[in-house]
């Protein structure tokens, strides 16, 4: 590959001049502009099928030692690394949370790198400190609608903040627990504080044994980590079975008060609005009186969810997500925000105030600066990314992206639940669900012995996880799996296919080429040769 | 402001067409191709003074109803967001680490943006996580120069991880001290972990009464939220008087010695490379064989310093990182990536599996998945900036900008100490240095009785405090401020000027011209005219 020059002079021309407007990257841009789903098809050309032949182009441990060429660059980037990437704004690829972007995040994130504001301190953001302030304050009030005195109050206090914006909805569930800890066990006569103690002492100060967080079973695996990490330890995040998929508020009554007589402490209840693998709210309303009742924080997991407030149809199924002390929403899953764009919301203007924290040269007393209270220090302008969208679709505009997604997730299940190749495992709640492959012949399964259904389930398990990788392989269409427990099959946990339906590209039409090409796959599937052929008899 | 339609339809252009190219958003994208430089001195022209004012145009709490058309938002963005932005590529702006960033990252951003990969897993990123992972192999490679086999079996390696990629250095800290707890309490015989038991039983199991960590006083702020979140708490943070700026290791061994002395538990010694407020790097080396005989994790936080080593000429000042357990740097300070890309790198490639975590959906057993092993979950492809970067610079680029930094700081002390009307405070060591305003009748002041430098270093401070502020909202030149302890002022903390010099067009021409507007506005103040008055005498 030809090296450029090394040079001060050829440095500062890269800081300072773009290339030809027939350079590489100006081409790859000018694409882009003109038609990003265009470019991602020409592009996006998987011709190595293995993720280690795709390492072998990312294998050396050395940073080259002379500069390259941006064009020679850019051609190798597009030969190596876009080629193998994955193209989120497939229609037919509606096995994860990403999906297609309006096109003006393009630009956007172009003036957004181009600005490069550092949102740690008003000292390196200005305006995009009262921008994400208010950003924050509009989901605040989206979820907790407030007067409009509260919000003039507290917008933009010094001494007080609606919410922490975030790279994703990990950090946000982190950032709400570490709040919701510091809060449990604050500074009392004699005790400075968990934040200045430690852990350790706080538990000897309180005379706490163990201190739990309960959810369902299909609390996010970044609950597991947000105890980790907080020293809680993952034995005490109590996974309620969710065999219904949600956390059943009179079983949780039922669990917190067994564990408090034990001895142990609970932190908080989290409540999911919109589980990962299957998108089930929990029942907020109920959820939020039962940790009333058992004196804890309540939290909600809206990272997925969370966006179906905008819908006036549908936002009812997140009832009771304004009695939660903190929710969690990402604006990069349902809000079509690019990547990088989380929140956790309080409800109580005070409450972050329980990690704040300062320093010298910055977070100075009495300021303003958003990295007082925030996990991550250096942030970037996401937030006008956010703020953009909010204008630019407006509430009615992501209203019908909403109302849209959830009906065809119902069409969907309606396709399925009228095709006899297939079961739906788990009914759209919003737009997700849950089906896998099952020949007619084992119709009814649900009714078998438990020793015949545990056998047949487990070569139907293997089925699933097979079909799901061949047709990722295949490249046409992706649709991924996860493993759930299924009430009606005794709780058994069984492997599904997972869809996501949120790209507004996606047609009935695509999702009907899904399943007539897992149908196919099967067919030639030794599994389901043999299943198609178990006598009706054999497990009557 | 016009209002735009709210139909599917019109939803269905803003996914899939972009706006005319004579639009607000195509012509602020072909400005900011054409002369990032140029948009930036064009359209940041503060016209409001203070924020309060800034905050009324973000001041509603309610997302708009209705949306709005691409172009008038765009207007509105240039008019409220832009306009009151920080110029970061202004050449004069040397008080915050984000500077003028190289053109190529603005086209690639746009590329990254509509790739949209999330780098958890790579279902959903493919390419992308080899990708990081030899970007992060190469960071690896930069501070431990290990041989080929050990590259060619870890790089890629399902059960072993070099580094996490991550946000920003507050980020790659709390990983690399959550691994270093996780170490030290894991699991043994009767005793699960503590990832799983949690901090107290940890504590009980090992007999551990306080667990500490130890660093300068100049320590970034990100540690304290790190023993915060950890639950070791902020009192268990070490901070050692640094009236050098460094962290001594005499001081360190002796203040080590006694603290385990007394039956309390060194959990990491953290050294620092090139800190925040004045660049000093930590003797390293010496701090490595400290920790080694303290028996405790040694980190180095390396967030600014870190690309020193990319030069032959300097990296010796960073001897010894090669002994660290855990390394810190952030791609988006000397490395000119755009803000969002830190990294946590790990001297032994098992260390990370001390947060290794999985879920049924993804990070499954034996995946290469990215997520198990970070602490935030969904990610977007930074790393790729960084490769390009790597790329495009190449080492000896790197070099070249490092150098010529480093080179200009020296420059800039000098005039410094050539001035009369200024006192150099930290000299550099890389390419930061603080100073204040002193009126040459003041020189010698050290060796007045502690009351007289007291009082008089106060009002330098006041003086200070109010030219920084003038000078910030006279909008010419930003130079930042922090308060460092000095030694020949028997260790008083002293409110100092604070230059970061990381912008590659600044010039020396710059600089002088920073200096003359301080004395500008020292000339008309109070303070300095009275000080300038003091009688020698007085203070001899």
């Amino acid at each position: 590959m030809a090296k450029a020059e090394v040079s001060l002079e050829h440095l500062f021309r890269v800081f300072t001049k773009p290339e030809h407007n027939d350079s590489t990257l100006a081409k790859i841009e000018r694409h882009l502009s003109d038609n990003v789903s265009d470019f991602l098809s020409q592009h996006v050309v998987t011709k190595k099928t293995s993720l280690e032949e795709i390492e072998q182009d990312f294998s050396s441990a050395h940073v080259p030692d002379s500069p390259e060429f941006v064009s020679s660059h850019a051609e190798a980037l597009l030969d190596k690394l876009v080629a193998h990437s994955v193209n989120t704004y497939a229609p037919t690829f509606i096995g994860h949370m990403t999906s297609a972007l309006p096109y003006f995040h393009l630009p956007l994130s172009k003036l957004m790198v181009g600005l490069n504001q550092n949102l740690v301190k008003i000292e390196t953001s200005k305006a995009f400190t009262p921008l994400e302030r208010q950003t924050l304050g509009m989901m605040h009030n989206l979820i907790y609608a407030q007067d409009e005195d509260f919000y003039s109050q507290y917008l933009h206090s010094a001494e007080h903040s609606l919410g922490a914006f975030c790279s994703g909805g990990t950090i946000a569930n982190i950032t709400a627990l570490w709040v919701a800890r510091n809060l449990k066990l604050g500074p009392q006569p004699g005790f400075s504080g968990v934040n200045k103690a430690g852990l350790a002492s706080a538990y000897r100060h309180y005379n706490i044994h163990n201190l739990g967080l309960m959810t369902s079973r299909r609390g996010h695996y970044s609950l597991g980590k947000a105890v980790d990490v907080l020293g809680i330890g993952r034995d005490n995040l109590l996974s309620i079975d969710s065999p219904r998929q949600i956390l059943e508020p009179e079983k949780a009554l039922a669990f917190g008060k067994a564990y408090q007589e034990k001895g142990n402490s609970l932190l908080a209840i989290i409540g999911i609005a919109g589980t990962t693998e299957t998108g089930h709210i929990d029942p907020l309303d109920e959820l939020a009186d039962v940790a009333k009742e058992l004196g804890c924080h309540f939290h909600v997991d809206a990272a997925w969810g969370g966006a179906t407030l905008f819908s006036e149809r549908n936002r009812s199924k997140l009832a009771g997500i304004e009695k939660a002390d903190s929710v969690t929403i990402d604006a990069h899953k349902q809000m079509y925000v690019p990547m990088g764009a989380g929140m956790a919301i309080f409800k109580d203007p005070k409450a972050s105030n329980a990690v704040r924290h300062h320093a010298q040269y910055i977070l100075r007393q009495g300021s303003k600066d958003l990295g007082a209270t925030t996990l991550e220090g250096s942030r970037n302008g996401m937030a006008m990314m956010v703020y953009s969208s909010f204008h630019i679709f407006g509430r009615r505009g992501y209203e019908l992206l909403i109302d849209r997604a959830i009906d065809q997730a119902h069409a969907f299940a309606d396709m399925i639940n009228a095709h006899e190749c297939f079961e739906l495992m788990t009914a759209p709640v919003l737009s997700l669900l849950t089906y896998r492959l099952r020949p007619i012949e084992l119709k009814g399964l649900e009714n078998e012995s438990s020793q015949q259904q545990r056998m047949l389930n487990e070569q139907l398990d293997e089925l699933t996880v097979s079909i799901q990788k061949q047709q990722r392989e295949a490249g046409k269409s992706f649709v991924s799996r996860t493993r759930i427990e299924i009430e009606k099959y005794n709780n058994q946990a069984i492997t599904v296919f997972r869809v996501v339906l949120a790209n507004p590209l996606t047609t009935n039409d695509d999702l009907k080429a899904i399943l007539a090409e897992q149908v196919a796959l099967a067919e030639g599937h030794a599994i389901w040769q043999g299943l198609s052929k178990h006598p009706r008899a054999k497990i009557a």
